[in-house]
C-alpha cells in the first residue's frame, strides 16, 4: 500500500509518500515540504498548496491519504491557516475517491516511536531508522510526513484486520450463505 | 459589480450574491445556505461545500468573492471546522483568478448597520431593507452570506476610491505621460 502523509500548514506543508505494509519493511518514495510566501494573500497560498498536492497525487498515485488532525487548543496564532491547509489536503484527496485518513499527533508519535510524548527529534530518528534513510529528513515537517504515511499504513492494516475479526465473530453477522439460494 | 459573498461554515454555509455599486440601490440576485451531514466525514463535507461554491461561481459570475475571516478565538468547538470551509472558499475564487477579500464580523456589522457590535437581528433587518426584501433571510448565516456581500461592494469601492485620491495626490506617483515620447 502507498501513502501520502501531509502535515498541513500554511508557512511550510510537509508531504511524504511511502510504500509498506505491516510486518514488511517500509520504503520511502518521496518527500518534501511546499513552502509559501507569508507575504502573499492567504488565498493564493493555499492555491500553491493545493496545486503541489495535486501534482502529487498525479505523480506518485497514493493508495490512501492520511493528514495530520488539527486541534485548536495549541499554536492559536497558526492555527487558523493550518487548518485551511488540512481542508484542501482533505478536498483534494476526497475529490478523487481516495480514502482519507485523520491522525493526531500523539497516535503518529505513538506509532513510530511507541510513545505518544515522543520529541520532534524522536519521532525525526526513528522515521531515519524504519526507513533505513541516511540521516534524518529535513526540515521536522518532511519527517512529521513521513511518520503520518507510516503511522497509516500500520494502524490502517491493524484497523482492517480488527474489523474483519470483529465482523466475523459478530452474532449478528449474517451465516455464510455459499452456495445457499434464498 | 457582483460579489458572492460566503460566510463559511461545515454544517451550515452561507452563500449570497449581490448586484451593486456605492449609491446605487442594491439587488439580491441568489442566497442559501449549504448544509451538510454532521454524520458524514470531514472529507466528504468539505467536498460538499466545494462543489456548491463552484456551482455558484458557475451559474453567477460574480466579480469578486469575500468570505468572513474566522477567529480562533471564538467558537472553538467548531472553529476548525469553519476555517477549513473557508480555505475552501478562498482556494476556489483564488484558483479562477477572482479577486477574494477577507472582512471581519465587526467590518460586516459596521458596514450593514453602522455599529460593529450590531446584532444577528439588527444585521438581518438592515440586510432587509438595503435590498428591500420581504422579510429577512433564514436562517442567518444566509442574511450573514449577504451582509458580507454588501460590505465588500461598499468598502470595495470606497477603498478604490481612497487607493485612487492617494496615487494621485502622491509625490512619487509620475506625471501624466500621455502622448510622450521617452
Amino acid at each position: 500500500m502507498r501513502v501520502l502523509g501531509i502535515d498541513p500548514g500554511l508557512t511550510r506543508c510537509g508531504l511524504g509518500v511511502v510504500d509498506g505494509s505491516v510486518g514488511r519493511p517500509l520504503r520511502l518514495v518521496a518527500v518534501d515540504v511546499v513552502r509559501t510566501d507569508p507575504g502573499l494573500p492567504v488565498a493564493q497560498r493555499l492555491c500553491r498548496i493545493e496545486a503541489a498536492i495535486e501534482e502529487w497525487l498525479d505523480i506518485h498515485r497514493p493508495d490512501a491519504v492520511a493528514v495530520e488532525r488539527v486541534f485548536s487548543q495549541h499554536n492559536v496564532r497558526t492555527v487558523m491557516g493550518t487548518a485551511q491547509a488540512s481542508g484542501i489536503a482533505l478536498v483534494a484527496a476526497a475529490r478523487r475517491g481516495l480514502p482519507v485518513a485523520l491522525h493526531t499527533p500523539s497516535e503518529v508519535k505513538a506509532a513510530v516511536s511507541g510513545s505518544g510524548r515522543a520529541d520532534k527529534a524522536q519521532v525525526g530518528a526513528m522515521v531515519t531508522r524504519l526507513l533505513r534513510l541516511d540521516e534524518p529528513p529535513r526540515p521536522a515537517d518532511a519527517a512529521d510526513a513521513l511518520a503520518l504515511a507510516i503511522c497509516h499504513i500500520w494502524r490502517g492494516s491493524a484497523q482492517a484486520r480488527i474489523d474483519a475479526a470483529l465482523a466475523a465473530a459478530s452474532p449478528q453477522a449474517p451465516p455464510p450463505t455459499i452456495g445457499s439460494r434464498t
